[in-house]
């Protein structure tokens, strides 16, 4: 099932994505959210769906697509996750997962612009994996076993400011990681059952030019390794995103120039869709609206 | 005004202490968190306080303190903010503030007993004051600025795990920050308007033996610097939680041992309240419950 969110930033609502049919799922759950997750959600639609009890959405292209998942209680990243991506950046492959964490009001729809934050030289793209958690997670007893806590799966762009990352940071990413709308999720959230995590082509372009194109096969951890690594350290809540991670292909490596306004940035993945983001200039205005 | 949350984990009750009155919030607030800060809920306290319409809470003293505010949508910590700890911790002092993040499932209240994680052998105390941001804040103008965006302090303890930090991260420190119970917070939440940030002694003990006896004042970067500069990076939210750095005086520096089961930690800051945590050693029947 492709389960999605449909309607302005902060009042989305969750609809059931069956080909070119949309379900309104308003009438049976509250959000795609942690309490979704963990209240069965997912078996809920499903029951719903063959038993005929869920509306059709009308006009729903007409609708802006939000993130798939409500705003997770933490967006947990791993870096360096594939070869050649550490190569670009400068560094040794790891031996065990690195991880950072974005603050989760960073997530936005798949296709809403993003500001370049004020003062950026080298804004930057990362078509990752999303995995959303399902069941709450704390030292799971195996990567098969973690398997189990996972509700499915995003596309998501892990935007970078690699100046504020790596130059202003004293060495801690998060600083160049959390940036307005340095997370955009989506379309769909494809569950678990009709995903083949480890073997998914993603790529993406910038101005219809190629950047990265690679598969999750290239990963030095799998999902399984990585989500029962992070339990071993922290408590994965319902509905949490881990970002598993970007292959070769960004503007750090030196090979292409960082975005500029007006830049087109478009990640995809292997049946977790397409998505595209034109960059917009700093306004000066926006200091008024939010300082 | 002191705000607080009595009741157990997950079912607090919001509460303002005065002096050795317990007054009832439920009645004109759901509870202590973004939405609170941000529709002016500590004025509409104070309102209600000066009005005499709040009612006493009866054997407030029986009830578990939870801490003081629910779970934020991020919480933020600024690394090597006191020059003797960078010292201590083999660092050079910051020319920048350093971020990193906890993940926010880790706050829990202040005499809750903590669990040593599994494996680790290098769990660590670090006493902080905790800024409350009460209005959204995205690249303020100033650091004068920056304290209207600030609803109130709090003691902190940002546990610390640190060979999951430093040995087994790969250089980014989080690992070893996110263990279930790591954010000890509270007791009770000050209003900005009682608190002279810039100038609190705050100290902690093991075993009833002194660790860390400092003051804000030694601080590299203060709290209207800090929470400016964390503007121009991301977008901090009403009820968020920044933790402003820990001074010398922990197990890090070599000398003092790391904790240990039994162990009691204290933390205390002038005007916010002492904390008192026993630590536990890590049961494996918790996998059974978590995994």
């Amino acid at each position: 099932m492709k389960l999605a969110r449909l309607g302005p930033p902060g009042a989305e609502q969750p609809v059931l994505v069956d080909g070119d049919r949309t379900y309104a799922l308003a009438g049976i759950v509250d959000d795609i959210d942690g309490a979704f997750f963990e209240n069965g959600g997912i078996e809920q639609v499903r029951r719903a769906l063959a038993d005929g009890d869920l509306p059709l959405l009308e006009r729903a292209e007409s609708l802006r697509i939000g993130p798939p998942i409500a705003r997770p209680s933490a967006v947990i990243c791993i870096g360096m996750n594939y070869a050649a991506h550490a190569a670009e950046s400068g560094a040794q492959p790891p031996e065990v997962p690195i991880i950072f964490l974005k603050t989760p009001n960073t997530v936005v729809g798949p296709y809403d612009e993003v500001t370049i934050p004020r003062g950026s030289t080298q804004t930057d793209w990362e078509v990752e994996l999303g995995v959303v958690i399902g069941r709450r997670a704390s030292y799971l007893s195996s990567p098969e076993a973690a398997l189990e806590h996972v509700a499915g799966y995003v596309a998501a762009n892990d935007l970078s400011e690699r100046q504020f990352q790596l130059q202003e940071s004293g060495g801690q990413w998060s600083k160049g990681k959390c940036a307005p709308g340095f997370n955009p999720l989506g379309p769909w959230l494809a569950t678990a059952d009709e995903v083949d995590h480890g073997n998914l082509a993603l790529r993406s372009w910038v101005n219809g030019e190629p950047r990265q194109d690679s598969s999750t096969a290239d990963m030095i951890f799998d999902v399984g390794f990585v989500i029962h690594h992070l339990s071993q350290y922290l408590t994965l809540e319902p509905g949490d995103l881990v970002l598993t991670g970007t292959p070769q292909g960004v503007a750090l490596s030196g090979r292409f120039p960082y975005l500029r306004p007006e830049d087109v940035v478009e990640v995809e993945i292997d049946g977790l869709g397409r998505q595209r983001q034109v960059m917009r200039a700093f306004q000066d205005a926006e200091v008024l609206a939010h300082g």
